[in-house]
C-alpha cells in the first residue's frame, strides 16, 4: 500500500459507473451548452428529489465558478453577500467575488454557520446607522452545508435564516460542494428510503432533506466533483424571480460548457438510482468508523465529525509518523491540544485504510 | 444513417484513445488544481512542439474562459482589446471582456483577420487625438487563428502583426480554439513530419508552425474541445513577463479545475505522438474532399477552405432539402448568391458521409 | 481682444449671478453629501419643471460620472448599453461604462441619434438568434440631446424611440450635458413663455419639452457645467423602479459629494428664474447670429445649426488665419469640402466675438 | 447663536480667501481637464512642499472618487489592499473598492493604524500558505493619517511600515483627507516655519513633514475638502513606475473634472502662502482648547486629542443637553464610561464657541 490519500475528496477521477456512462454515449452527437436530453432528463432528476416541480436546473463544471456567477448574477451593484468569515468564498477563491465588484461581509461564525439571530443584529445595525448609504448593503447570505469545518445544518436553522432573510431582503445561497455529505449527516439518504440513519443528539425532525433545503433557499447547488463526478455542480434556482436569463450569466463567467452535454450524462448516471447519496453515505460511514477507532484512542477532535471530513488534534510525534504513510492537510488552530489535522474519506475509501490509520495510533 | 452531424466540432464526447486514457487513470490519487505529473508531462510536450522550453503552460476548461481569465489578467483598468469586428469576444461571449470591465476595440475586418497595417493606423489615430486620454488606451491585439470564418494567418502576416504590436506596445494574444486546423492547414502536420500537404497559393515559406506562433504571440491558447478531447484548452504563455501569478487569476475567474489532472491527462495523450495534429489533419482532409466535390457542383463559396470549416452558398430549394437530411448552421450575409450556410468536419466525419451529403447535391 | 475662446462651453467658471450665490451662502452651515435645504429646493424647481411630482433629483458633479453610475446602476451584469457610434460614452469615456462591466452596443448613425426602428430592428436581430445566449443582452438606450453632431431630437423621434424600447424592455436614458442648448432649439424657453422661437422646418407640435422629456425617458440629466455653472449635473429618475437606492450607487462610484450643498445652491440660483433657458437660448442666438453670417459667406456646413455648435468646413488658408485668432476644435471628416472644424458659444459668448470671426471670413 | 456645528469639518463653504480667488479668475477662458495653468502652479507648490521635484500631482474632487481610483488603477486583479477595519474604505465607501474588483484585506487595529510588524506577519502567513493561489494576494497598504480615530503615524512608525512594504512588494498608499491636521498635530507648520508647537510625548525626531510622506509613500493626497476649499483632493504620485497613464485611470472612474481649473485656482490659493498649514493649526488649536478644557471637566476620552477632533465619553443626561445646542456625531463603542461622541472642530470654529460648549459641562 502507497501512500494513502485523506487529503481530499478531488484527489480520484470518477465512479466507475460515471465513466461507463461517458463511454457508452461517446460517439453519440449532441447539441452543445447544456441544450441536450442528458442534462434535460438529469434535471428532473433534480426537480424529484427537491420536490421543486418549477425549478430551473443548471450544469457547470466548478465550485467557484458557479459562486462568482450566482453572486454576481443576483446583487445589484451596491450589495454585498454576508459570508461566515472561514466562508469558502472568503478565503479560499482569491477574491473571485471581489472580482465581480462584490463586497463579502464577514461575519463571525465558531462553526463556520450563520445564524438567522446573527442576520437579523448585523442587518438591523445596518439600517439603523444613519450613514447607511455609505456602507455597502447587504443582499444575500452565503452558506455552505457541511460548513468549511464539516457543521451540517438543521431545519430549525435554517427555517430561523430563512425568517431573517425574508424580513431584510437577502437572498439565501447554499454552497452545495459536499452536499451529499450534509444530506447523508442528517440521516437521510434518497426519497425511497425507509431505513435512517440515526445521528446523535439529532431529533429526527432536525434533519435537513432535499425538500427543506429546495424550499428554503432561493438558490443552492448540488455538487458532483466532490461526489463521484469527473467534475460538475448542478445549480438549482427556486426563486422564480431569479430564474430568467441565468444562461446568460453563466455564458459571461466563461462558464457554459461547449460539450454541456458530459454535465448532464454524469449527473444523469450519479441521480438516476441515487448513487449521489449511496456515495456519501458510505464515505459518511467511513468517517465515522474512523471516528470510533480515534476516540477509543483517546484522540481529541476539533469538531464532532458528521460528514466525511474528520478533524483532530495530533502530538509532534504523530504527526511525523502520519506524514510517513498519509497524505492529508494540516488545519489553523494549534493549542495546547496539539497540531489541527484534517482526513477527508470518499466513496474510494476502503475499511483497510481506515484500519492502516487506526494502526498508526496504536489500535 | 441519421441526421448527419456538421453542425459543429464539439458535438461529439472524446477521440477513443482519450477517453481509455482517462480510464487507465481513473484509480490514481493525484494532486490538484493542476499540480500533478501528467499536466508536467503535458506541458513538456507542448514547450517542445513549441521550441519555447521556458513558456509557461496552463490548463483551462473552456475557450470564453480562458479568454476572459487572460484578458483580464493581462490588460491594465484603462486599456481595451483591439479584435476583428466577427472576433469570438466581439460577438459571442455574452460581454464576457466587458465583464473584466475591458472594452473591445473592433476593427473592420472582410476575413476576420487583423492586420499590421490596421493596427498601425488605428494606433497612430489614437496616440494623435489631442485628447486621447478620454479614450480607451489599446492595450492588446486578439486574433485567432483560423479566424471565424477559416481563414488562416500566414508567417509574413504575423510577423507583420507582430511588428506593429512591439511599436505601439501591445501585447498580441492568439484564440487557438481550433488551432489545429489552423496548423494542418498550413501544411504543418508534426515535427517528425516529411510530407507536407501542399496548400493551393501559399509558399512553403508563408507555412505558420507552432514554433512560429510561440514566438510572435505573447500568449495563445491550443484548443483541445473542439479537436479530440471531452474538453480542455491549453495556454502558453512566453512573455516572461506575463508569467509570474497567473494561476490567482485562473483561480479568480473560477479557472482552475479542481481535478485539474484531467485535462493533464487528456493533453498528454492528445500530444505525445501527435494525435493532435493527426486528428486535425484528418478532419481538414474531409473538409477538402467535400469542398472537391461541391466545386464540381457549381456550389459558391464564401471563403476557400483551408481548415474543417466548409462555408457555401445554397438556394431555397437545396437548403430544404439539406436541413432534411443535415444539421449545420446558417450564415450571417444571404445575397443573390443564395443562403450562406456552414458545414464542419471533424475527426469522426466519415467518407461515407461526405458522398452522403454531396449526393444531395446531385454528384 | 486676444483668442476668442470658441472650444467648448466648459472653458469659463460661473456665470456670475451663480457666484453670487455661492458667496451669499458660504458661512452656513450645512449636512452633506446633498441632504440640505438648497437641494430639496432645487430639486422641487427640476420636478416643477418636468412636471413630474414623484420624480427623484439627485445632484452629480460631471457628466461621466453620471453616465457610469446610472448605466451601472440600471443594467444587470449581462446587458449592455445600445449608443449611436459617436455617443459620448462609445468615444470619450476612456472606456467608463465597461470599467463597470457593460457593453457599449454600437449602432451606426449619420446624426447621432438612436431611432426607434433601429431599435427595433437590433433588438428583432437579437432575439432572433438562436445563440442570443452568447450576446450581450441589450438593457438600455443611451441617447444624447442634442447629439455630439448638434442633432435634436424631436416629439415624435422620441416617442417612437419610447415605444421601441416599451417593446423590447429597454430603459431610455438621456445623456443631457448640454440639454438647455436643445430644449431652446426647440424653441422651448421656460414654463411661462408666451412667445416661442420659431426652428425653420419644424412643427411646433414637434418641439421637445422638459415634461416630454421626463415623461418619455426613465432617466436623464440636466447639464449644469455647460450651462452656467461651476460644475453639477441634475440627474431625474422618473421610473418609479429605479428610484431606489440611487444614493449608494452614488457613493460607491465616488459621486456622493460631500459638500453636495455646493451642487443644490447652483442649481437653485441658475433654475429658479429660468436663468438656465435663457442662459442656454443666449448661447443659442449667438451660434444662429454666427451661422447666419458665415451663410452669407458661402460656408458649407456639417449639419444644420439648430443648439450653440456650429459645424463648418474651411480650406487650408482660412483654418491658418482662424488658428491664429480663435481657439476651436477641429473635427472628424475631412473631405473635398475642406476640413471640418466646431465653434462653440456659451452665456458669455459677445456680438463682438461674433462680428470678429465673421470679419476673418471677409464679411 | 444657533446650533453650533461640530460635526464635521465639511459643513461649509471655503475659507474667503478661496472663494475670493475663485471670483477673480471667473472670466478667464481656460483649457479643460486640468491642463491649465493655475493646476501647473498648485503643482509647483505641491512639489516644492513635498520636496519631490518629480512627482506627479493630480486634481480630483473628492475623496472616495481618489481612492477608488488610486486603487484600482494600482493593483492588479488578483490583488487586494491591506486596511485597518476601521479604514475608510473598508466601511464607509459602499463598497467602492470591490466594486472596481478588488478585496479589501482586513487587519483589526485599535488606533486605526497599521504597523510594520503586522504588515510583515499577515503577508509571512499569506506567502506560507501551500494553497496561496487560492487567497487574495496582498498589493497595496492604505493607511489614512490620521486615522479615522484621529491618531497620527510618527515617522519611525511610517518607517518600519515602509520596510514592510519593500519587503513584500506593497504599495503604500496614505489617504490624507485630513493631512493637514496631521502634519499639525506633528508640529509641522510649513517650510519657513522656526517655531514648531510641541506635542506631549513626541520627541521632535518623529514628526512625520510632508518631504517624510513623500519619501515613503509611494501615492498620497493631500486633502483640501475638509481644510478650506470648496471642494477639492490633490494626488501625488511619486513612485516613478505609476506615473505614467493616470489620467486615463481618473477619466475612465468619472475623476477628470471638466473644469479642472477650478480645482488647480482653489490649490493655488490654499498653498501658496502656507494657509492650508494655518487652516489646519487653527483647527487643532481649537481642539486643543477644547480638550483642555474638558480635562478640567474631568471628562473621559476616548483617545488623546492630536489634530481637530475630539472623542469623548458623556452619560445620558449630558448627551440630551448638549444635543439641544450643538450638532456632533455619537460615535461607536457605548461603554461603562457613556456614550462616545465626537466634536470635529475646522477654521471657522471661534473661541466663542468653544466656550459656548465648554459652558454645557459646567466650566
Amino acid at each position: 500500500m502507497g501512500l494513502i490519500r485523506f487529503e481530499s475528496d478531488y484527489t480520484e477521477g470518477a465512479f466507475p459507473g460515471i465513466l461507463e456512462r461517458l463511454i457508452a454515449t461517446n460517439n453519440e452527437q449532441t447539441p452543445g451548452y447544456g441544450e441536450d436530453a442528458h442534462c434535460k432528463n438529469a434535471a428532473g432528476h433534480i426537480r424529484r428529489y427537491c420536490g421543486a416541480a418549477d425549478a430551473d436546473v443548471h450544469f457547470l463544471v466548478g465550485g467557484t465558478q458557479t459562486n462568482l456567477t450566482v453572486i454576481g448574477a443576483l446583487l445589484k451593484p451596491h450589495q454585498g453577500v454576508i459570508s461566515a468569515h472561514s466562508g469558502h468564498i472568503a478565503t479560499h477563491e482569491t477574491g473571485a467575488v471581489e472580482a465581480t465588484g462584490h463586497k463579502v461581509l464577514i461575519l463571525d461564525s465558531p462553526d463556520g454557520k450563520i445564524t438567522g439571530a446573527q442576520t437579523d443584529a448585523f442587518c438591523q445595525a445596518h439600517y439603523s446607522d444613519a450613514n447607511h448609504e455609505h456602507v455597502t448593503q447587504p443582499g444575500m447570505v452565503y452558506i455552505s452545508h457541511p460548513t468549511e469545518n464539516g457543521d451540517v445544518y438543521t431545519k430549525s436553522e435554517l427555517s430561523r435564516l430563512r425568517e431573517a432573510c425574508d424580513k431584510w431582503g437577502l437572498y439565501l445561497y447554499m454552497d452545495g460542494a459536499r452536499l451529499g455529505y450534509g444530506l447523508a449527516a442528517s440521516g437521510y439518504a434518497r426519497v425511497s428510503d425507509k431505513e435512517l440513519v440515526s445521528v446523535p443528539g439529532r431529533e429526527p425532525a432536525e434533519r435537513l432533506t432535499l425538500p427543506d433545503i429546495a424550499a428554503l433557499c432561493d438558490v443552492f447547488y448540488i455538487g458532483g466533483t466532490k461526489n463521484g463526478l469527473l467534475f460538475g455542480e448542478a445549480l438549482v434556482i427556486n426563486n422564480p424571480a431569479l430564474r430568467p436569463d441565468f444562461r446568460f450569466h453563466a455564458k459571461q463567467r466563461g462558464g457554459l460548457l461547449a460539450k454541456g452535454f458530459l454535465l448532464g450524462i454524469q449527473f444523469r448516471a450519479l441521480l438516476e438510482g441515487g448513487l449521489y447519496f449511496d456515495l456519501a453515505r458510505r464515505a459518511n460511514e467511513m468517517a465515522t468508523l474512523l471516528t470510533g477507532g480515534l476516540k477509543k484512542a483517546g484522540v481529541a477532535f476539533l469538531v464532532e465529525t458528521e460528514t466525511n471530513q474528520v478533524f483532530l488534534y495530533v502530538d509532534e510525534e504523530r504527526l511525523k509518523l502520519l506524514e510517513e504513510k498519509i497524505l492529508f492537510e494540516r488545519w489553523a488552530g494549534e493549542c495546547e491540544k496539539g497540531t489541527p489535522i484534517r482526513f477527508v474519506t470518499s466513496w474510494q475509501t476502503t475499511v483497510e485504510e481506515i484500519e492502516a490509520v487506526l494502526g498508526l495510533f496504536d489500535i
